[in-house]
């Protein structure tokens, strides 16, 4: 396949996993989830989750109230086989900026990485009066 | 190299990485990104920056005022052949939470994304009372 057909795959995974997620739906949630590999998520504000276990743990949860989230400026990257995606994500008043790293596996893009931080927050940091820390 | 190594070996560049960041050291930074492939990176509470020069020069403005940080509970998995760290940030009052992805290349680890976003400040936002978001 080629690379531009592969990122326009993982874009479209990309937006597979957040109809899942706003749709509370935890068989197709499960299913974009990478069966074989080590797998890492780190939701908004929370330390990062590792295996495969406690990843899909977490999103049962937030699947049992399913946020309403609007996303937009999706970039997808292939690096070394992997596809890396950054896009916003808007629920409510708050932006969060996210990555979503795949892998191809069965024919398709699966997620083995998820992180969603806010976005524009540096004001309220007492500790960054420029509003950056890094 | 065994899995085992390749871990160590991941952590190690994970350690260089914050260590050139301390130091303001922008000649070790720009030797740690890979040469070769397609860079982003999230800053806390910034939108994805997308190539190596964007990349870069983010952390050059950074790197000219280096922010003193210290990071915990470091964990690296290798997914095919990539490897991802996840590891706490601490800046002051602030935690971040990190994730910061490499490939092997010229011998080594090299960075390929790092994102990194605020801890537990989820009770700030009105729009999840609960304290999740997802």
């Amino acid at each position: 396949m080629s690379e531009d057909r592969e990122i326009q795959a993982a874009l479209a995974a990309n937006a597979a996993f957040y109809r899942a997620l706003c749709q509370g739906d935890y068989a197709a949630m499960e299913a974009l989830w990478s069966a074989s590999e080590p797998l890492l998520c780190s939701h908004p504000g929370t330390q990062a989750l590792h295996g495969r276990a406690a990843v899909l743990e977490s999103w049962r949860a937030i699947l049992s109230e399913p946020p309403n989230i609007e996303t937009r400026d999706a970039r997808a990257v292939v690096i070394r086989g992997l596809a890396f995606v950054s896009c916003l994500e808007t629920i409510g008043d708050t932006v969060l900026t996210a990555t979503n790293a795949w892998v191809w596996e069965g024919g398709r893009w699966r997620m083995v990485h998820h992180q969603a931080g806010y976005l524009a927050l540096e004001q309220t940091q007492d500790s960054a009066p420029d509003g950056r820390l890094h």
